[in-house]
C-alpha cells in the first residue's frame, strides 16, 4: 500500500492506494461521532456495500445508507435532496460522517452533500472507479448538474481520507477503466512527458487491469493533481490545467446528452482537438500530435467524436466555466507534458481542430 | 454613517450603517466582474429594487433580478432552484455578484446560491429588515430549511460588504421591528450587562423607530456579534452562545408552523424561557428574570408562547443542532450580560420553565 498526503494546510488529508485495504482500519481515525452515512449506487451496492457496512460496524458506529440509481443523469438537485432526507431521516446531526462509496457521480454528489448538510460535516471518499479515483480524490471539487451546464452547483469539500483499492477496478466495465485512462492520460500531457513515456510502455497491461501498474498509475496521478491543487485550491490560476481536454469534452459530452459518452470518453477527443489545435497554432509537432492520437487510442478511448454542427459545438463551449467575462480561454499545450491557459489562439484554427476530428 | 468592520482574516469586510446611504458609491469597490444578479421578494421589489438597479446599472453593471415570493415557508430548495435557473437562463458566469435585497430568508437564500454557484462567487447584502441587519448581516451562517428541520442545509458564505440603511426600516411592519429588537436585546443578555441599560433607557424610542437610536442599536449588536463570530467562525464553541433562547424559540416555531410567529417572537419567548431556567438553577436572580421579560415585553415581544405539549415540545429540541452526540447543550445565562453553553441543567427544571411560560 501506498499513502500520498494532499497538502492543504490544516485540511491535509491521506489517499491510501493499494489493493484489498481494511477499511476499519484506515478510516477509524478519519470518522467524527458515532453516525456514517453511506452514500452509494444501485451498482455498486450490491457489490461492496455489505463489506463497508460492517467494517464500520465493527467501529461501533451506526451505519446508515442511501442508494442512489446509477448514472451521470442523476446528478441533480433532486437526488441531491435524497441524501439531504436520508440524513434526517436517520436523525443525523452535525457530529456525523459522510461517506462515498462509487464513481465520481457520487462522490460529487455525496460530497456536496457533506459539505451543505449542517452547514458542513465529514467527508471520505472511496472512490471505485479509475477515473474517480485518479480525478475526484484529490482537489475537493464537489457538485451537482443544472440543465443549462454541468457542474454548475456545487462547493469546494476536501474529504478527511481517501481509500483508492485496486482490487475494487475488477468489477468495473473496460469501456469505464479506459474512461479513467484517459484523466491518467491527462495529466502525462499537461505536465509529465516522463510519465507519458511510462505511459506508452505500460498502456497494454494498464488496459488489462494489471493492479500493481494501475496503483503506480494512481500514485502518479494523485500527486500531479495534488501538487498542482495545493498551489491553488480555489482555481484560480494553475489548476486551470487540469481541465486540458475539458472544454471541448463538455460541448461533445452536452450536445450528446451527459451520459451518452463516458466523461473520460469525451476527455479523450477533446485532448485530441487541444493538441491538434495546439499543433495547428506551432506549438507540438506532428509527431507530438500523433503520439498523443496514439496513445489515447491504445487506451481504447475515441479520438474523434461524432458529428456535431459547429454552431451547436461553439454554443456549448461558451457554456463552459472558462468563460471568463465573456473571452473564452483554452488549455492548450506549448510542448509534450506543458500545457498552458491563453486566450491567444486562433478561433478559425480552433474550428478547425474541432471539425477535422469528427466522424466523416 | 458609521462603518464597522468583520475581522476574518483574508476575509474581512464593512457594514455600512446609516441613513440614505448611496449604494452606488459604496457598493462600486465590492463588486466583481460585470454581473449583478439581485435577489430579492415581492414585497421588497416594489419599494426598493429600483433604487438598487439603477445604482448599479449607472457603474456600468449587467443587472438581472429574481423576485422570490416572500416568507419561511419558501426557503426551501425548490425556491433556491429559482435562483440557480436566473443565473444561469441569465448567461452568468463565475465571475459574478449575487446581491441579496431584502430580510434573514432573501439572505439566507442569495447567500447560499452565492455560495454553491460555480462553487462560489461574489456576495453582497442589503438587509432590509432590523433582524437580517442585526443577524444575518455578521457571521455568514446561510442556508434553507428541510421539512424535517430548520437551517438544515447550508453554507458558511461571508459577504464582500453590508449596507444596512435605517431609513429602509420606515416600511417595516411595526411586529417585524420587535421581531428585530428580540435579537439586539439577546446580544445584551448573552454578554453586555452596560448594552441592557441603554436598552432600558430607550426602548420606547426604538420601538417607535428612531433611526439615530436604531443605527446605533444596529452598530453595537453586529459589534458584538462580530466579536464572537472572529473568535470561533465555524461555531466550535463561543459562537453557541448567540444561539441564545433559539432551541426553545425553533421548538416554538416548529410546532407553530414556520412562519406564524415571526423567529425574533419565538427567540423572544425562548428567551424568557432560558432566563427562567437560569433562575430555577439559581445563576441569576428573580429580578434579573424580571429584568428579562420586562425589557422582552417593552419590545412588543411575546413573553408566553400557546400551549405546546410537552412531548412535542421536547421532540423539536431533540431536532435542534446543539443536541451533540445526542445530549442536548443549552446556552443559558449565569448572570444579566454573561450566558454560558451547558448540558448541566436540571432536565425537570427545564420542563417546569417551558410549561409555565406558555398560556395558561
Amino acid at each position: 500500500m501506498q499513502t500520498l498526503h494532499v497538502e492543504l494546510g490544516d485540511r491535509r488529508y491521506p489517499i491510501f492506494i493499494g489493493s484489498h485495504l481494511d477499511p476499519q482500519a484506515l478510516l477509524e481515525p478519519y470518522i467524527k461521532g458515532k453516525q456514517v452515512m453511506i452514500v452509494t449506487n444501485e451498482t455498486v451496492a450490491p457489490l461492496y456495500l455489505k463489506h463497508y457496512v460492517t467494517a464500520l460496524e465493527a467501529l461501533g458506529k451506526k451505519v446508515s445508507t442511501c442508494i442512489l440509481p446509477d448514472g451521470e443523469k442523476y446528478k441533480n438537485i433532486e437526488h441531491l435532496n435524497l441524501i439531504f432526507d436520508a440524513l434526517l431521516e436517520a436523525g443525523f446531526n452535525r457530529d456525523c460522517t459522510v461517506l462515498a462509496l462509487g464513481g465520481g457521480v457520487i462522490g460529487d454528489m455525496a460530497g456536496f452533500a457533506s459539505a451543505c448538510f449542517q452547514r458542513g460535516v465529514y467527508f471520505i471518499q472511496v472512490p471505485t472507479t479509475l477515473l474517480s479515483q485518479v480525478d475526484s480524490s484529490v482537489g475537493g471539487k464537489t457538485g451537482i448538474n443544472h440543465p443549462l451546464g454541468k457542474n454548475m452547483i456545487g462547493a469546494f469539500q476536501q474529504p478527511q481520507v481517501v481509500l483508492a483499492d485496486m482490487a475494487q477496478l475488477k468489477t468495473l466495465p473496460p469501456r469505464e477503466l479506459s474512461a479513467g485512462l484517459a484523466e491518467v492520460i491527462k495529466y502525462a500531457l499537461l505536465g509529465d512527458a516522463e510519465f507519458l513515456t511510462w505511459l506508452e510502455e505500460h498502456m497494454d497491461k494498464l488496459v488489462q487491469g494489471d493492479e500493481t501498474l494501475l496503483a503506480e498509475a494512481v500514485y502518479r496521478s494523485c500527486a500531479h493533481k495534488a501538487r498542482i491543487v495545493a498551489n491553488d485550491e480555489k482555481e484560480q490560476g494553475e489548476r486551470a490545467l487540469l481541465n486540458l481536454g475539458h472544454t471541448f469534452g463538455h460541448a461533445i459530452e452536452s450536445y450528446l446528452g451527459y451520459g451518452e459518452w463516458l466523461h473520460g470518453e469525451a476527455v479523450a477527443t477533446g485532448m485530441v482537438m487541444a493538441a491538434d489545435l495546439s499543433c495547428k497554432m506551432g506549438w507540438i509537432s506532428q509527431n507530438d500530435l500523433e503520439r498523443t492520437r496514439k496513445i489515447i487510442a491504445r487506451a481504447k478511448l475515441p479520438i474523434v467524436c461524432p458529428q456535431i454542427p459547429l454552431d451547436d459545438f461553439l454554443g456549448y463551449m461558451a457554456h463552459d466555466k472558462k468563460v471568463l467575462n465573456g473571452q473564452l480561454r483554452l488549455i492548450l499545450m506549448k510542448n509534450i507534458g506543458q500545457a498552458v491557459i491563453t486566450k491567444e489562439f486562433d478561433i478559425d484554427l480552433m474550428k478547425q481542430a474541432i471539425l477535422e476530428n469528427q466522424q466523416s
